[in-house]
């Protein structure tokens, strides 16, 4: 695929970091309607924004997307334009795209990223961050920020249990970074996993390290969130 | 001043609640630069924006604002062309400045909002949610929002601890809602108050109920947040 003149970007032969995006979900398939990756702002799909995005990183040499099965070939034939990137088939929990993602990304590549293409506007700048701490020793890394609100804990039937401190907070974004071979042995010992790829390298007992995350790098789920996405798209430089 | 004719909205002479917005911090000064509450989002500033929503409640009676003292009459001029509202000194502490807007709240006055003016876009109808539940017996009622992010507990380093479980948290706003004798009880007996007020109710041990907040009501603090307010203000109805 590296040869494709019309691609628009070229990953760095050189890099030490793969990308790993699962969009497998139920959720993800193309066309009118579909919700998640495929979603539409300025006109093209969240995984798009997501992967130009991914390939500005000068470190990355693979991305890896894990599709539905069924649509593999599509989510290349929308990407190929984009990025060279390799298109796997994802499986039925998010975990499962994660391992098959992995499963292609060589032994020499020492650092993997995994990437929520919810978080499509995630600057080139932050996976360099992320990617550079992982290179300075980290086992794993997240971007996060502060919470602003406060935070209560409430019971089933809304009642407030208390209130939270906020200041040991921080709320959690992608892309997160890993030591290849944690990452890898994170996703063994995970039969499963209902938690971020972090969570699955906590559950090992290995240090996970915040750093400064963006707020670009925001989740896009909600209306308002589609909004203020096509907001920062025009603030971006 | 209900008599003042340019007075855009008056208030409901009946109505069973009072708001009251505290808004004496150092950061709230007029003038070009102020922060906070004298931000300006589309010409105006943040507190004139609450004000207005804050009058369109059908059931407020009475909004207090607390002003930084030298500022009294210059944030009474800004806002009686809005609502006829009362401007008190507020003090040193958030806390201060309530205790003096609730000391000109009358007795007859059953319901106590509070309200930030940093979230200015709070809609009327939340107002109203939130006085309601007071009305039909509870005695502290916080709207809030579920938390999207993946939330970590960090130590000072910025190592994480773990993975907090966030389908118990919720993400507070306000107008926060007291029946008047519970949040005098409470600010009277928090010496020091370094919470929001239904964290003071907590402390009393009385319980403190959560309705649905609204997107609308995030509060402005950052750069993205105003650009998102101004896109909010573009949607309202």
């Amino acid at each position: 695929m590296s040869d494709d003149g019309d691609v628009t970007a070229q990953l760095n032969a050189r890099g030490d970091v793969a990308v790993v995006v699962p969009a497998a979900g139920a959720g993800v398939r193309l066309g009118p309607g579909a919700p998640k990756a495929l979603r539409l702002l300025d006109g093209e799909p969240l995984l798009v924004h997501a992967i130009r995005r991914t390939a500005a990183a000068p470190s990355v040499r693979m991305i890896v997307v894990a599709a539905p099965p069924a649509e593999v070939d599509a989510v290349h034939a929308l990407l190929a334009p984009v990025a060279p990137v390799t298109v796997v088939a994802g499986g039925a929990e998010r975990q499962d795209s994660v391992s098959a993602a992995l499963a292609v990304v060589p032994d020499d590549i020492g650092i993997v990223l995994v990437h929520d293409a919810a978080r499509c506007l995630a600057p080139a700048e932050l996976f360099e961050r992320v990617a550079a701490t992982v290179r300075d020793g980290a086992d794993a890394v997240i971007p996060s920020l502060p919470v602003i609100d406060t935070i209560k804990e409430v019971a089933a039937d809304g009642t407030v249990l208390g209130t939270v401190d906020r200041s040991v907070l921080r709320a959690v974004q992608t892309p997160q970074g890993f030591r290849a071979a944690v990452l890898r042995a994170a996703h063994a010992a995970a039969a499963d996993l209902h938690t971020d790829d972090a969570g699955a390298v906590e559950k090992l007992g290995r240090p996970v390290v915040c750093v400064t995350g963006s707020d670009f790098a925001l989740k896009i789920t909600r209306p308002i969130d589609l909004a203020l996405a096509t907001h920062l798209l025009s603030l971006e430089s």
